[in-house]
């Protein structure tokens, strides 16, 4: 099945590179409106410009929530009035509300005042809440019953909206004055006598959000309770909307997004593009910012080495294991924030097992450090005098190897420390750990692993 | 909502922790067993077996899919036979593979052999299938109907499964030998008169997968074309369950969990179990063989440095931009290849454009390693000569400058296209990009990062 589709998409690319009209015509109806998205997006600026005209106006409905935001104005901008009209107001409100808020101002501004008086006010009343809370990603198409009507009520009351509706496999149960009651299934309906009333069925709506809170709450709460849609509602418990399982699915993957990327020291908020439609210099703007700090940084490493110039140079064999200690460190440290991290991020680790955590996290440094620390000063001990590596006469082999084993198990031991205790600490001051990441971690440990090293040398064997 | 959830479970652990039998059992019943799932895995082994007997055997059945393996043995060790027998019994056939996939064989054993006939069947079929298989993760309790019913039909048809069944969202259609003919929303039946022919509403179910396929596929195929429930059927189109939303967002979880594991350097699949279920030997199992890597090719860095022994002795204060100039690329070349492994998971980077992200990562490099070059090397030029540091004689502190620039801006530069080249080549010769993550693209570029530092200051300024 994933097959035909790559097939498909390969012949309507091949179409559109030789301007084959009528194949495009074609194969457009046999595609599902991601994929022609997807095509759309890897396609160069005059290609894409030629393959737009070929999308009736009611597939672009489908087309607009999938693209960047310079492709949703390109396909806007390419139309008349009247197209952009029945565009913009065909949208789903929660697509209509989030490609408004990305695309250009005067634009969004232009196409609101396309759309007709109530869904002027509905999309306005939409774009109050932040692009990232629960109100800002809900749909208002929602399957909504009274509380006081029958089976065969509510089935007619949904008859008439279905269509427009994203989902009905939940409906929530609402009050005279809109406020939620409850929830059912569509099953619950469909499989229950007509007369039956609504209010011997409904069930508790075990879990609602409000339409400020932040949208990966909601998402959060899909994921661990299983819900097909959560229901969005303001102070007065009124029911505003929903959020959906695709929705909480879009919102995941973003997160997991920003994780990596802020593990990976690199800023800022994930933006809805993806990497071929980010500028060269959005890409710059958001690695900038830890490359400087981290690179001023290091200075304190180069300080350091400065400082013990004279071991240093009395002893140049100590250079060949110097990068070996301190990227251990780095290696381990940045491994232990990272599963330290991820794990906070799905919520695994709460604040009362602190403790708990840093004290596994030293048992594993300390055995990790342990072993690769003795078979390095093994290996050391047994390969130098091979070698005829020159040390001066007041430096046993023995001696150095101990002091080789003692810098790298301790190193690799502290840092694994520091990469768990950095995140957690984090939290505590209410930063976001994932920004205490593995790159901060590596040239910390730089420093500390310099110092560790030097300072054992100097004490163990001078 | 999350508050009151959040207070309930505090006083729930307050109360087991002060063994308040009453409150434990008034509590239980307020909480979502996902909840209780959570509680339970955080408490101490003591108290987990004392909290266990409040949970009522029809609770347990919830409680199970939730807690991690080593729980699951636990919570069925604790029961007699015919409790087990009821417990294993009543777990929804997906639930039930995936635990006893993951518990001790033996205990498995036991467990299967206490099943009825018919479910013993089942059980075994679906065993058959990997655990990272499309059928490894389906549910069999699909929503079903035969082509030649009416709606009426139909309905009563799923009248008598749908209290077992997971999804109605989604019902698929099937002929005599069970093929998947289409699909169906719940609505198509509930909204049409009970004479109408399913098949003259039915719809053609676009997308399916093969229980032999890869789970991650199947929750691809749910995320991108945001389906409710895919069918998953055999060679011969013939439907054997299907897979949900919430599988698929766990699947996704798990996939996101393992890419980032994997640029950190960790290895190996990531464990269903959380990490405060896992054990010190396993996380020690899964970072050892990286670090211990990561640990032998640092001596090559080590080998740099010795073999430029002379040229380090005779201008010490090499050494002091030294961790810079290599941690720079080590940070950028993390970067790159962060951004790469991520946007190929997300399938944003085809092959075929791949020419045009080396270029991209090219040019990023570029300007990051001009402007920090730059603005190291002016600072150096105007602050060596007010700490009085000693140059030799026969080099000038401009030409000096220039060769720290020049290392800078070189090293940024090829390590941004280093980072982008591996995970890239990693695809092509189809190994998977994310283990060629930051941490061996910042090992290598260590390496060569103190060549071209060396190399640049022997050619440039001696």
């Amino acid at each position: 099945m994933g097959q035909t589709t790559n097939d498909l998409k390969l012949a309507i690319v091949e179409a559109i590179e030789t301007q084959n009209k009528e194949l495009i015509q074609q194969l457009i109806p046999e595609l599902h409106a991601f994929d022609i998205a997807d095509i759309y997006e890897n396609l160069t600026e005059e290609l894409k410009t030629y393959f737009i005209k070929f999308i009736p106006l009611e597939d672009k409905v489908d087309i607009l929530p999938e693209v960047s935001a310079q492709s949703a104005e390109a396909i806007f901008e390419d139309l008349d009035n009247k197209s952009q009209r029945t565009l913009i107001s065909e949208l789903k409100d929660d697509d209509r509300v989030d490609i408004l808020q990305r695309i250009e101002p005067e634009l969004s501004v232009k196409l609101i005042s396309l759309l007709k008086k109530d869904q002027q006010d509905l999309t306005e009343s939409l774009l109050r809440y932040d692009e990232s809370s629960a109100g800002g990603r809900m749909t208002t198409n929602v399957g909504k019953v009274h509380i006081n009507m029958s089976v065969k009520e509510g089935i007619d009351n949904l008859r008439e909206i279905y269509e427009n509706t994203g989902t009905l496999a939940r409906i929530f149960v609402v009050d005279d004055d809109d406020k939620l009651c409850g929830k059912l299934r569509l099953r619950d309906l469909a499989f229950n006598n007509w007369d039956t009333p609504i209010n011997s069925i409904v069930q508790e709506a075990n879990h609602s959000i409000l339409a400020n809170e932040d949208q990966e709450l909601a998402a959060k709460l899909i994921k661990d309770y299983d819900l097909l849609a959560l229901p969005v509602i303001n102070e007065f418990n009124q029911l505003l909307g929903v959020i959906t399982a695709d929705d909480a699915m879009e919102i995941l993957e973003q997160e997991s997004t920003e994780d990596i990327e802020k593990i990976a020291g690199i800023s800022g908020e994930v933006s809805f593009n993806p990497y071929m439609q980010t500028s060269i210099f959005s890409h710059i703007k958001k690695r900038f910012p830890w490359l400087f700090i981290l690179a001023i940084m290091a200075i304190f490493s180069g300080m350091i080495m400065m400082r013990f110039e004279s071991i240093l140079t009395s002893l140049f064999l100590l250079a060949l294991y110097l990068p070996m200690v301190v990227s251990a460190g780095g290696n381990s440290g940045g491994q232990a924030s990272t599963v330290i991290i991820r794990a906070m991020s799905l919520d695994e680790i709460s604040l009362q097992n602190s403790l708990k955590v840093l004290w596994g996290e030293f048992r594993i440094g300390a055995i990790l450090g342990f072993i690769i620390g003795l078979f390095i000063a093994s290996i050391s001990y047994i390969a130098l005098p091979l070698f005829d590596v020159e040390i001066p006469a007041n430096i046993t082999l023995k001696n150095f190897s101990i002091a080789i084993f003692l810098a790298i198990s301790i190193q690799i031991t502290a840092s694994n420390i520091a990469g768990a205790l950095l995140p957690l600490l984090a939290r505590k001051f209410k930063v976001d750990p994932a920004v205490i990441a593995a790159p901060i971690i590596t040239t910390l440990v730089d420093v500390t692993g310099l110092l560790i090293y030097f300072w054992i040398i100097k004490s163990f064997i001078f």
